[in-house]
């Protein structure tokens, strides 16, 4: 297309440099770290180098010669990913914000603040505790993953059926386009509709529009009050699953219900040198939070009796949270038994026993076991596969495949709140269909006509 | 750029007869009624036709005929607007949609709605309330205006602060592109994070990206309990302004904060021939809802007595509908004074004194009186410039730029909930940058590369 002479490596690596100096970082430890997150997915090759930004001008130089130079840049938070989205590879720029990680702004009586994108979800939440306020995403990865992280995958979590997603949690974006441009997207006030609704285009971009710089985000009050939790067993997966949805159809609103099946279960006792459980059984452990929180936990005992279940009220806070350590052990003991490709699929919460009836089935006709743990309050189910070794057997994903095409069957989704990445491209027009997404692949190439934003990620096949 | 002969007017409205039949409406008393909305402010001349879509197919028709021979198109739903974003004129083709509005699907299981986007907002609340369910989307015209409008627009209301705006309330969109292609939007799912957010994107997009012809609404149960109705009066509105603020900062939640200075009340009490107003006094009136309701109506009437409020806490919830009907003749009020721009600035919650500061020395400036209430709760100002006659005098319109300077300036936007349409598109690039502008006009064309939906709209100066 082009007949000016492309930039080798070695030049871009040394534009970068004279940019960027020391922040420019070429140790093999460094770009062998930024080829794999946590999904144990790597790209088949170590990046020209990666750029450790400290500034928002930072990431303009970088993109400014990124664009000039023609390189695909792989933007990069805590790498805590799940699906290969941030993996960087052969010949491309691993851009890492996470050294951006300053809170700029903190109002309580706006109900937001300014954060930049490299700071930890924990930590943001533990400066705002003090001002009797959070941010109300809370993905399992909280203490590791950055909130620039969870705006690009729309991270989930499991509060979300009650205190809504990260696109209900984001007023303004700072972003920089693939040229270099910085462009502030949103508003600070609650209420805002001019134009398209870029802010929330970018939520869940997975990289491939720009690179968020800075967040304005929309904050809560603490929940005041003691949370009640509760732990129910059930003979098997498809009672606990029928029982969660009696939950959510009572009309009572927990601000947690998590369902693990019996091999989970029994995979997180062992670990936790805790009794083993009753073969067969699964548990739903949910928290009820706020005033009613103790009149809440009561009504969810009923119906979870009623369902079948046998209920286990903690006393306090303290044992509250030893019933949640079970299902927060999950991928530890998930690890102890192999390599775990961790699935996202999402359905309408009316269909969470039915997807557990397609598990069961996917199980049999693959001859595999799929130890699978639910946000069951918001219909988010995490079906593990376990194998040995580094690479994803066929085998597995064909199952998976097959379990991708059951939840869209049920109205559902392929992923709920860990994104497509690279490991879930291949599936992604099923879900959307072609012209929706040749659509979103046009839009994409808007915002990056030269196509050097985390290419490969989410449209590439 | 094209040699192919242009076919005539009559030619469109030909083939939408030979497609449509009796749907293809040309009564000279239809065509005038589309070319305006509730803003008063009406297109230069008359469309080709109504086309009056009964069915997804009658939508995909209409848009065929549109881009084979490049005919602007106008959706129109109620025609509640107040920026003329739905105004219809010559050579275009009014699409209305008001006659798709059965309610397709109700999920208190899964707390989702599949409805038409025909349908009035307040008619799909009574048909929810039986199943205990509320969309909580709540603009002050929900007794006239349409879901679909309401998304459309993004459409704000009086709830906006406790539970959300229309972005927080819809999970999909079924949508007609410019060239007749039906799209699936969005999920079914609390959580889905499959590729770009196009749903969001459609959401306030005026008309302009595509037609939505079906929508998957976020329900909310209905909240239980009484509500408690508090009204304050304040000896200026500066005053009313701060004490809305130390509510805000309070941190209890109002369901309802809404504020109305001294010319707004005395013209309200005009109208329902209640005894005159303090002069120069201000308004505040406040509704708590939920289990907590009676507390912290409590709790808020201390703040307001604070800042120096003369509080009155109604009795029961029929006195609190008599304290809220006088904001609701707000606009009945304007009417009887002259012709109304309702202008719609929103700003962070701790700058609405400041606002007030502005709009007092705009009044200064200009020499004109701006009636103004605001949802004090959220940040979002109506000011009211109030004149004789049918076209906004060029005075006004100096006077509204100032405001939306002095909006901006205090880190707010143009519009809250009413949106660009035409009245307002010559101040959008101010608050998006030139850079956004371009971005945003680039993504819309590759949802309308013929430019035919709403032309002149929003982007156009």
């Amino acid at each position: 297309m082009s007949t000016v002479p492309q930039p080798t490596a070695t030049d871009v690596v040394a534009l970068l440099r004279e940019a960027l100096g020391s922040r420019v970082d070429t140790a093999p430890e460094a770009l062998e770290a930024v080829r794999a997150d946590k999904s144990g997915h790597a790209s088949a090759g170590a990046p020209l180098a990666v750029v450790h930004a400290a500034s928002v001008a930072d990431v303009q130089q970088t993109l400014r010669i990124a664009t000039a130079t023609r390189t695909p840049v792989v933007t990069r938070g805590a790498g805590t990913g799940l699906a290969g989205g941030a993996n960087a590879g052969a010949g491309e720029i691993a851009l890492s914000v996470r050294g951006m990680d300053r809170i700029l702004e903190v109002r309580p009586d706006d109900l937001l603040a300014v954060v930049e994108p490299g700071i930890i979800n924990a930590e943001l939440n533990a400066a705002l505790a003090p001002h009797g306020l959070w941010w109300a995403p809370d993905p399992a990865s909280r203490e590791i993953s950055t909130v620039g992280g969870n705006i690009a995958t729309g991270a989930g979590g499991l509060l979300c059926a009650k205190y809504g997603v990260v696109r209900d949690a984001v007023l303004g974006l700072d972003v920089v386009l693939a040229d270099g441009r910085l462009l502030r997207l949103g508003h600070r006030s609650v209420k805002g509709v001019t134009g398209l609704d870029l802010t929330a285009l970018m939520i869940g971009s997975e990289g491939t529009l720009g690179v968020v710089v800075g967040a304005t985000l929309k904050l809560r009050r603490l929940v005041p009050g003691a949370t009640r939790t509760l732990a129910a067993t059930f003979p098997d997966v498809r009672s606990a699953a029928v029982a969660s949805a009696a939950v959510t159809a009572s009309g009572i609103q927990p601000a947690i219900m998590e369902l693990m099946d019996a091999v989970s279960l029994e995979a997180v006792h062992r670990l936790l040198r805790l009794p083993p459980p009753t073969p067969g059984a699964a548990q739903l452990t949910i928290q009820t939070d706020g005033p009613a929180a103790a009149v809440e936990a009561e009504g969810i005992a009923d119906v979870l009796r009623a369902a079948g279940g046998t209920v286990a009220l903690a006393a306090d806070e303290a044992e509250g949270e030893r019933l949640l350590a079970v299902r927060r052990a999950m991928h530890p003991a998930m690890e102890t038994l192999g390599t775990t490709l961790i699935e996202d699929v999402s359905v309408p919460r009316s269909a969470l026993p039915a997807m557990f009836d397609e598990i069961a089935r996917v199980e049999r006709d693959h001859g595999m076991v799929i130890p699978t743990v639910a946000h069951a309050g918001d219909g988010n189910l995490h079906p593990n596969f376990v194998f040995q070794g580094t690479e994803v057997p066929a085998a597995v994903w064909d199952a998976a495949g097959d379990l991708f095409r059951a939840a869209l069957r049920l109205g559902g989704t392929l992923t709920g709140e860990h994104g497509i990445g690279v490991l879930k491209r291949r599936w992604l027009a099923d879900e959307l269909g072609d012209d929706q997404w040749q659509l979103q692949r046009d839009v994409a190439r808007v915002f990056d006509p030269l196509g050097i934003l985390n290419p490969g990620k989410v449209f590439a096949v």
